[in-house]
């Protein structure tokens, strides 16, 4: 058979899904300390916020022994586990490769910087952009400022927001310049070098997940 | 105990959880198909994709009977199916609210249009926006429009792109022009009218899965 590009088999020990659980597990528990609950039992955890109790208990116990038997979860506390073991219990330097308007609102998103992300500079390749900032104030850099920058900065994390045409070298421009974890927002898959994690943000997943709410006639509701 | 708003119980037929794999599963058949791959069995689905053999039979079975015994899936037909199941065998009109830098780069998105949205116009308050175009040729119009838009066109779908202040009055805008399915881009949760579908968009939750990669020492790799 064979192997569709971009494609690798599973067996990394956590999967993307379980990372994806432990997040909106985080982002609920924000919501809950913001509301001023101090405890919750995995089942109200799960109702409140539509998720599987069983599933939120196992996805936790990997990680450790956070439940208090009969109090559930301690919120503030479950909430600085998870933080740490998300690896956010700690400042990490971005970098967004292309200035155009998808780069430019990445920049300025303010849901990065809330969370421990720091955005250090835009890169781009088009004269009259260079040195020019956006509206929040992160600087557009000449492409060629990339492996100094990197290094200088300690950057870890690259987002791409080029055109589809000119991702994968962009791609190996940034591994190059020794970013290992890059989150590509253009569309197609990418190929990713060795040693490196490079995720896709799909936007229109979202759009379909709505399409199917129309396609079945609406018949739901949300508070 | 308190109840966080914007939350609400799990008393839906099909979850999010679904449908949103029910995108990825379609992904995977479009890469298949592109590769030229005919017939696929849900175990080697899963290899390829990093997706589990038995949720993906699950899921399917839900809809009906797609597998053929020694077989496997149709990628042809399955992929069909899907775009079935999930409404986009027709295409689906969509307006977005802010013609920001968010608003510009989402109306030019090259996968919606490939998906069958077709975008209709965007929306926005600030007198030098209204009458210009986005770089793809979408008329950025007076909010004022909306409801006859809307109407006229059959507007299905909103995107909301907006700063957070402004997101709640505009989700309610929105919604009084008689569209029900939104998709929000602004940060924070907003507060859907009984009858409507609201789904965020957190751009966030993808950069904290490499965090977390990052934090246990980037010991995964991808091909």
């Amino acid at each position: 058979m064979k192997r569709v590009p971009g494609t690798r088999p599973s067996h990394e020990p956590v999967s993307e899904l379980t990372t994806a659980r432990l997040s909106v597990y985080l982002r609920s528990l924000d919501a809950l300390e913001a509301a001023g609950v101090n405890t919750i039992s995995s089942r109200d955890l799960a109702e409140q916020f539509q998720l599987n109790a069983a599933q939120i208990r196992k996805d936790l116990a990997y990680f450790g022994e956070f439940g208090v038997r009969g109090v559930g979860y301690y919120v503030k506390d479950l909430r600085r586990h998870l933080r740490e073991i998300l690896g956010l219990n700690r400042q990490i330097k971005v970098i967004i490769m292309g200035a155009g308007n998808l780069g430019l609102a990445l920049a300025d998103y303010p849901g990065f910087r809330h969370d421990g992300f720091d955005i250090v500079a835009l890169f781009d390749t088009a004269r009259d952009k260079i040195g020019q900032y956006s509206k929040g104030g992160v600087l557009i850099r000449p492409a060629r400022d990339l492996p100094r920058v990197v290094e200088r900065e300690h950057v870890e994390i690259a987002l791409i927001a080029v055109p589809a045409a000119a991702a994968q070298t962009v791609l190996e421009l940034v591994i190059e310049s020794g970013i290992k974890a890059v989150l590509n927002f253009s569309p197609g898959t990418l190929r990713a070098p060795r040693g490196s994690k490079v995720k896709n943000v799909d936007l229109t997943l979202s759009l379909e997940s709505l399409s199917f709410f129309l396609a079945r006639g609406g018949d739901e509701h949300t508070e």
